[in-house]
């Protein structure tokens, strides 16, 4: 783990690149040190300067002979690592760069060979580089701007990582506005050395930061990010806006597995293991914030709506009616009462409250005061439309008053120009204000859902064992370089792990088989790894009664696939269809696959996608999130599936993926589970091998 | 249809209720018409005063004695009756009133009571009253201002409709801000007369509405209002926020299809066969709003992106990835080629063009310059965050003067103070801007929907023949007083419209059954009207094989169910099960509904609402938005169904149904439909009775 302390907070700070002349990044990086009040020693370094203003201006970093705890580095990128190597070599040594400069990954192949080398010169000499191609970072705290964004900053309770500069630049501009305050913001640019996992790693620790927000584009180290934004989030809410950039759509399927689990969605599947609270754009992003900022911390998912304004009401119960995570608060019909003696006639005592288009100030006040002495748990949102009677400034200050009286409060004042200096009002007492109810309901929902769903679990993706004991059927197959296993080899396999394969016999010629073990009706399928989808390939014949059937569709499926290998299976009942699966994610390593099979499966994208290490229960309660899921307990009447049966296969699969790292796929379709306590079957499975 | 020209542009106006003390409504509509510089006569009318500053006020309306266009009534619900009495009676006759006053039906019994003698009252004396329990209205080319919401109003190409005086109130005061300007803004409050479709036709023909906004919270008269808005819509874009208020999902359900077709899904099915743009909040609403009042008009799909900032840059292509009809637009090489010698190292010239984060204003010019002249008919976004190199206001000038050099322009400058200026810039230029890339889109995605969806046809409601020949079965059952038809009749009535029930022997004891006509294996059902669910009573044995298992089946069957009407089918082969059905509803008559069968439909809800009059391609284009339409084209190497056979048997039902008005709700479940020539069949029905 590496110590971010003296890289965040310095002591001194050499600006490499510094610049007497206005607009260069050298002297905006200089201004903005000096205007934001940091107190610490600030060396200029720049060959072409002898001074600059009053101070002396070093020719390199060896020259300073002075501790340096962090060089800002903004000259071109040709000249970046010399900069560098000369900050390793200086006495005391420099550990901690931050490269401004842009000219590295970003612009191709060539770039691409200079980052490289920074990357590889960090590793060496362990030295920490933010960057390249960054903005810098802030400090509130040690009031320390070392960014080129002008404009100065808001201290406050959130931390941004973003991996794209100009957003930090526009979030740190919205925030002025929005009366949000950051205690850190850091670029982390192309990540050539210092990435997400690092920074998150420091900001656990960091208590200005009570909450995390990022933006990212890609993951540089899936296991160490898992590590780091899951330890976070069970101490502090970290939302997370993620870019897409994903490519997966365009890869060549080879199976169905590997069709049904891409990137994004394993993403999506890790966030969502991890209680990372994921913003679905930027907007969304800004109004998370916003909320948690203002400390709002729902301790209940029964909402308390008030407004002045009937249809933004009416909307307001829509929004809730329609989530799946909050709910109306009902009051108690001893409330109902005391809160309509408070309300003239027509008002609502409801919740939502109506205290009608004429409300006063006072007519808010009471109703907040009367809802904090009983409610106070549950979240509150006040809505305001500025009608000629209305007074938003006041109103807002009593909202802001109340602040503290609920767990959560969020205002609602819609408008324009009679509402701005009341939100300003709002944003200057912490309250968060949103555009309109439904954007403000949503943004509760996803605060309650973190609430709700933090745990204490110890979070991290399963290890695979260093030393893997390796199957002796995978053995042979990799030493005859195939890239699937055999059914025979399957069948092993999984019978080692209790996997139930359907009991199948295998063969290549009519000639060599013995009928004597056939039970009918049968089905006759080929056995040729080649032979990825056999249904469609005409390479499965169902419900063959006799063995003279059996000749015949032997001669068909013979005839029609070229098969030279193949197996009898007894024909089973039916039951339902589930397909399971495993791959193996190039950023997050095994996932594993379960959701509705059959010719359905892959037209209703019926699928969780579950994150090792599995539990029992998680399994259990992320399987009722499959839209069959009404089916599994019982539909209609008809018997429910036995979901402990299912939880062993998935266990199973994790445990044999672990202990055989040189799987790199395994694809179970259809898993057939049925509800009169027969035992499952798997009737067809793919295992593919590295 | 109502003349409403002398109502919203009336010679004269008379304020019942006014008033000479400060916040009092009186008050305040006549300072608001005085205010908004109208030209016209005002009369005072108050019985308390004799004279209003130096104007005479009449003690009522008839003793005026002079033309008065439209009357404005604040005054005390319970004189509000009178007051249009004497109006009515007046020489010459008013025949126009706003009734500001509340106290009607949002109060409960009472004010409902006198609401309803104001409805006889407008439609016996053929008057206009508007309200009660509203706002007033805003007609911006009159300069009037006949609402009491203050602060005045910015005159533009949008009319506003909206059930809720206080959204309207937010709306006018966000527009100030927004820089939108509004036509008209129409608050038709509790529609004791005038009501959204009257609003709505007087529109159509209003060429200074080009956009029509409308907040509604319920449609008053279903006909009318499909017959207004979709002419409408042809147009003119017509932007909807619908509030839900639904009830349906409490109602006892009776049948499958009854439960399938809830109220909103109804709405949003006309809503969408009407091609109008449904905002799923205000704050959509208002976007929509935006970009339609800036002239937005796009001729293409494919989205064209310029961006100083690489992460808003990722995000934007990520949201029209994520898009059904946006596509990101791909430049030749020719023109790539040109882009890039424009734009510095780094910068992509690529689809979205990143001018990097040091672009100047010349750098957005020059792209957008080399864009309009060979990508004109493109919708343009450009997005900018303000580094310290950024100069919004010059960039703000910039995108202005470009504006009419596409067919659509939307910014999207994000930060907060440093960006203040040039978003007023824009909205001045009319340029929309929004506050991140996903918005934006989003927006310009429903009006691209919009522009692409508009068609020439007439728009409305299949009439039900005023003359209805009442089939004989219909008959019968009525005159027995039963709600449901027996099977022998449903096959009867279904015979004569080609729906093909399977054939299937009635019978009620084993000994009348003539078996010599039964072909097994063959299903035995109860056909008890009585018994709704058969599959959950177990009114249901499949797979019989010969005489003695049908008598162990009957007795069996008769037992558990203790039904006594009964009905022998053949055993159908497997096909594909779907479900259609129809039913009135309670706003918008008959809609029709079609979807996947057996035990998953009712779990995957897939299932469309079509709304009569249908097409043969009409039906089509919505059947391809069934989820499960892959596997009715042909999945996976299976045939496909025919498409033309499930078209004519939902046409036969839409007749069925419009030459039968008793019948009020046809249950078909299963239809099962076949890939192999073989013809449809319908395995159960139910028609319902009013």
């Amino acid at each position: 783990m590496r110590d971010l302390e003296p890289f965040f907070n310095p002591k001194s700070i050499a600006v490499v690149g510094a610049s007497p002349k206005k607009n260069k990044l050298g002297n905006i990086l200089i201004e903005n040190i000096q205007r934001a009040g940091w107190r610490g020693k600030l060396f200029y370094v720049n060959p072409s300067h002898s001074r600059i203003g009053k101070s002396k201006c070093y020719a390199n970093l060896s020259e300073v002979k002075q501790r340096i705890d962090l060089a800002l580095v903004a000259i071109p990128a040709l000249a970046v690592k010399s900069v560098i190597e000369d900050g390793i070599k200086a006495r005391p040594k420099i550990s901690n760069f931050v490269v401004i400069s842009s000219g590295f990954k970003e612009i191709g192949k060539e770039g691409k060979r200079r980052e490289e080398k920074l990357s590889r010169l960090a590793k060496r000499h362990s030295i920490n580089i933010l960057g390249p191609n960054c903005l810098g970072f802030i400090n509130s705290k040690a009031k320390l701007n070392a960014t080129f964004a002008s404009g100065g900053f808001k201290s406050g309770k959130v931390a941004i990582v973003s991996q794209s500069g100009a957003l930090a630049v526009a979030l740190l501009d919205w925030a002025k506005n929005a009366s949000v305050g950051f205690s850190k913001v850091v670029s982390i640019g192309n990540k050539a050395d210092l990435d997400e996992s690092h920074i998150i790693n420091h900001l656990i620790k960091d208590n200005d930061a009570q909450v995390i927000a990022i933006y990212l584009e890609d993951i540089k180290n899936g296991r160490e990010f898992v590590q780091a934004v899951g330890k976070a989030a069970q101490k502090k809410p970290v939302v997370v806006l993620k870019a897409g950039r994903t490519e997966a759509g365009k890869r060549a399927v080879s199976s169905h597995t590997g069709s049904l689990a891409q990137d994004e969605e394993v993403i999506r599947a890790i966030f969502n293991k991890l209680n990372i609270i994921v913003a679905e754009n930027i907007s969304e992003f800004q109004n998370l914030i916003k909320l948690l900022s203002s400390e709002a911390s729902p301790e209940k998912k029964e909402v308390i709506v008030v407004t002045n304004a009937g249809g933004p009401g009416v909307l307001a119960s829509d929004c809730i009616g329609k989530s799946k995570d909050l709910k109306l608060l009902k009051f108690t019909n001893d409330f109902r009462k005391k809160i309509k003696k408070l309300l003239p006639i027509g008002a609502s005592e409801e919740n939502p409250i109506d205290i009608l288009g004429d409300a006063d100030p006072d007519r808010y006040k009471k109703a907040l005061d009367r809802l904090s002495a009983k409610y106070k748990e549950y979240p509150l949102l006040v809505i305001l439309t500025p009608q000629s009677q209305t007074d938003p400034d006041q109103v807002a200050k009593i909202i802001s008053r109340h602040k503290d009286k609920f767990s959560s409060v969020a205002a609602c004042f819609m408008g324009g120009v009679k509402i701005n200096k009341a939100k300003n009002l709002l944003g200057f007492n912490g309250v968060a204000n949103f555009d309109s109810p439904g954007i403000a309901l949503r943004t509760l929902e996803k605060v309650v859902r973190y609430r709700f769903g933090k745990s204490k679990r110890a979070i991290g993706l399963r290890e695979q064992p260093s030393i893997a004991k390796v199957s002796p059927c995978i053995k042979k197959a990799l030493g005859e370089k195939r890239k699937v296993l055999f059914w025979e080899e399957v069948n092993d396999i999984f019978k080692k792990y209790g996997l139930p394969l359907a009991k199948s016999i295998i063969f290549d010629s009519l000639e060599k088989l013995n009928t004597e073990d056939i039970f009918y009706p049968c089905v006759l399928k080929t056995n040729d790894p080649k032979i990825i989808h056999r249904w469609e390939k005409k390479g499965v014949i169902l419900n063959i009664q006799d063995e003279e059937e059996l000749k015949s569709a032997f001669q068909r499926i013979k005839k029609s696939t070229n098969a030279s290998r193949f197996l009898i299976q007894p024909m089973l009942k039916t039951g339902l269809e589930l397909i399971i699966g495993m791959k193996r994610d190039k950023t997050f390593g095994p996932v594993i696959i379960c959701g509705a099979g059959g010719t359905y499966a892959e037209i209703l994208k019926d699928r969780l996608i579950l994150i090792p290490p599995l539990g029992d229960n998680e399994i259990k309660k992320k399987i009722s999130g499959l839209k069959i899921y009404p089916v599994l307990k019982g539909f209609r009447g008809e018997s429910g599936y036995d979901l402990n049966e299912i939880a062993k296969i998935l266990l199973a699969v994790e445990n044999m993926t672990f202990e055989n790292p040189q799987v790199s796929e395994i694809d179970i379709n259809p898993l057939m589970i049925y509800n009169d306590g027969s035992q499952a079957q798997i009737l067809d499975a793919k295992v593919y091998l590295n």
